[in-house]
């Protein structure tokens, strides 16, 4: 049985033979181990060629911004299921990886998606930068579609990580057409939908990714791959100083049963 | 209900407010952000120091390493996934990712765990490194218990990563005892096996990284962190040239059904 | 740090004291154990009341239905997990469900929205059911949005499941107004697409269980749980006689690598 | 590159053409569906043959049984990570499924190979049943391994749903052998450990499941099937209920930051 399409059958990312391992055309054992960071491979990986510094630097800026952030729900919920199943520290990871959807990380790529409909908006109909804003973000608003990148639960009146990661934009020598986009966002949002709506972290990653050369498809994996590395970091301190089934026993008693009941019957707290 | 013990209720990792966020006792944005690089972060995280410039360079050539190596099957695992669930790229990482265990890319842990038991034997028993050696993977095998991180599939003369890992983490100062008892294994076991079998990746990464003074237990997260580079690279490309479906209509059609049958039926290959 | 709306704190579904558990206001032990079956229990969970004999046999016929068609990608999928990490069952089996996605076991819960949707139309314009069809297929067609539910790459003259569920739903005495758009839908299609697609099971799903009273939010979770038992099934299979490998192994080799490659190197094939 | 042995290439679960799908030998249109109940499938898929209906019985008791118990861990992992990635239902049911490890539901298994290495020794020692349960449970003890299925943190004198059980399997007159040793290890171990621990759920499913005739390697699957309808029930609640954000908060709020700080820094509650 066949299923889906077949139309390609060729992969560029590796090849191999028993002597040599090639990845994006380069012998990984002569010319990239010890020679290039992680960050250029990653680099390398995803975009098949090697970064220049300044690319370089932006994406370890943004890797390092977006990884940490105390015990946000993935974490959580990565925690408690190593404390339920020890034997699969992959398990774990994964269950936290899960919670990386389109509500918390998944922000930085539909921020990435927002930015370049302003930035074709703006070229197709020679607007200026604030015109295709709001051109933008009323056809946004007009279907109730969130605006991706901006506001936060803690960092109210502005978030410390998009500031510094637009000043190493500019200290590098990316920032350009999208960081002036992301830039003019947080202009006019709080005018556009009356809510002091500030960029975020997730609003500053693709400005300054975008602009630096990154491929927008990608962007998605950029927190995913942040957050595997402060996923492992938590993961060592439960398994030393275990808190999942803590987290996980007061998550569940901060809820009630309110559902129908046998006669006498009374819930314990969860 | 209370479901597990509940001995502690810190966490040493991250604390924040509105202005500031902590990481391992660090400013975050003042001192982090576009200061150092990702793989600094990763140590960081993992370990609770910065790492020196040799640590550094060891984890960086581990993480670029063991990346990377074709469509292996945590690879294709994670291509079908997002073939067939393309609206959550974070379930074909998460997929790939829960591929990482004991019998692929959880051989670092494995064999980590292996030297750390012939360092303490050498310890506790005076011995010198090829007996403690003999001693410990004579109890392996007693046992039937796999030695892990030596053999490879193709790279049967040797792995060329794993030197190379040997050799960078001597030209950066810190191969020691853990390194000295890997190639001590490398040298004894095709004797005590009768085996050709030669140090592999997964036998140099705990080994160098041991040496470098990165936590044990923390092993198995560095596989994981850098097959979630690779996912992300291989993730990108399927997005734009898809062979998911066509590789699990291989993967299918190599098998046949030998079950019972109705009377006449005769399956069309898988 | 408040993520997200905390609108709610109760579920409905179960409370329990040191004595007694209650699962949608029945005890578990002293009425359900022992007295209903596993899809009663299903039913009950999902839509808060035991089914009648009616509900209950209409889906038990689509779990039975849908949970088992061979060597498809969930199920290739998790096997080679399983090889790769034999440690943890639970993780293959959360490797086979991530594949439940929007292109494959996710089509039931999106035909059940476009079955919706025609009822919907029908109701608001008066319309025959035919003119609702039309009016909704058009809707689709017109923005390249597939239409899911019909069409099938190895059951191509009809999906002999998909017949059987229609049947077993009119001699339960439950089929109704969805089952009576599905088969218009089925009528239809040929004409309005130019292209020869019958109902498959993941349309005759949705169309039984919202005549039988399922819960439409709830739809996509009856292929999942079928898989599940599917994959169950397969991974006991894959600890006698494992196959993963193999199939992770033919499906890469399917695959050449077309990339950049340093002077005289030749790729092994995957 | 060929990973792994690749003895096997066959399966017996299901083979297809275009008009006729075969499950375990039968045909699926016309012998299955409609005919047959989800968890005479599930057996047929696991064991090979149809289930007898004392068999069936059992297997129905055991899966209601272990379904729901309220916000255990695994629900609260799930329910978060919908409330992070609303977009992939797939993918919150597989963050909870990977909390189906060895310290919460993998007990049922372990607890039937307990059960199975004392039927072992009863047979090689030709001891009696309590004679058997003191060896092998004092080996456990020896090695300090905990013995699976029996104490609960809230059903404390016992567990109502471990008594039904065995009072099921008894009215379905399939208690023998494995269900004596479960009682057996139930009224000697508080003796043999000094702690009053009473055969919770985990205890009593491989014992009447294992009298029944079901394989002792499918034992695993059988919480992991019941806990994926609990988690498709709490993911609806879920989307029209929503509390996944608001246990994260709670979890994370009861752990507090510990860690080195820069001077004059006091953290926000988490």
């Amino acid at each position: 049985m066949k299923i889906g399409r077949e139309e390609h059958s060729a992969t560029a990312i590796s090849g191999s033979n028993a002597e040599t391992i090639v990845v994006r055309g380069h012998d990984l054992v002569g010319d990239l181990i010890g020679r290039i960071s992680f960050t250029d491979h990653v680099w390398l990986l995803v975009a098949g060629t090697l970064p220049s510094e300044a690319q370089r630097r932006v994406l370890d800026s943004t890797l390092v911004a977006i990884a940490e952030h105390g015990l946000v729900p993935s974490v959580v919920a990565s925690r408690m299921t190593l404390a339920a199943a020890p034997e699969a520290l992959q398990g774990a990871v994964a269950a936290g990886i899960l919670g990386c959807g389109s509500v918390i990380l998944g922000a930085s790529a539909d921020a990435g998606k927002l930015f370049d409909e302003i930035l074709l908006e703006r070229r197709n109909e020679s607007a200026d930068v604030d015109g295709a804003v709001r051109e933008v973000v009323g056809r946004y608003r007009a279907v109730k579609r969130p605006i991706p990148g901006y506001g936060h639960p803690l960092h109210k009146g502005y978030d410390p990580r998009a500031r510094r990661l637009i000043e190493v934009a500019r200290e590098a020598g990316v920032a350009g057409a999208y960081v002036e986009i992301a830039e003019a966002v947080d202009r006019l949002l709080p005018d556009l939908t009356g809510r002091p709506l500030k960029m975020n972290v997730s609003g500053a990653i693709p400005a300054v990714l975008l602009d630096a050369g990154y491929p927008l498809l990608a962007l998605k994996g950029v927190p995913i791959l942040a957050r595997t590395a402060s996923l492992i970091g938590h993961l060592l301190e439960e398994q030393t100083r275990p808190v999942g089934f803590l987290m996980a026993n007061a998550g569940a008693a901060a809820i009630h049963y309110d559902g129908a009941a046998p006669k006498g019957f009374t819930a314990d707290e969860n």
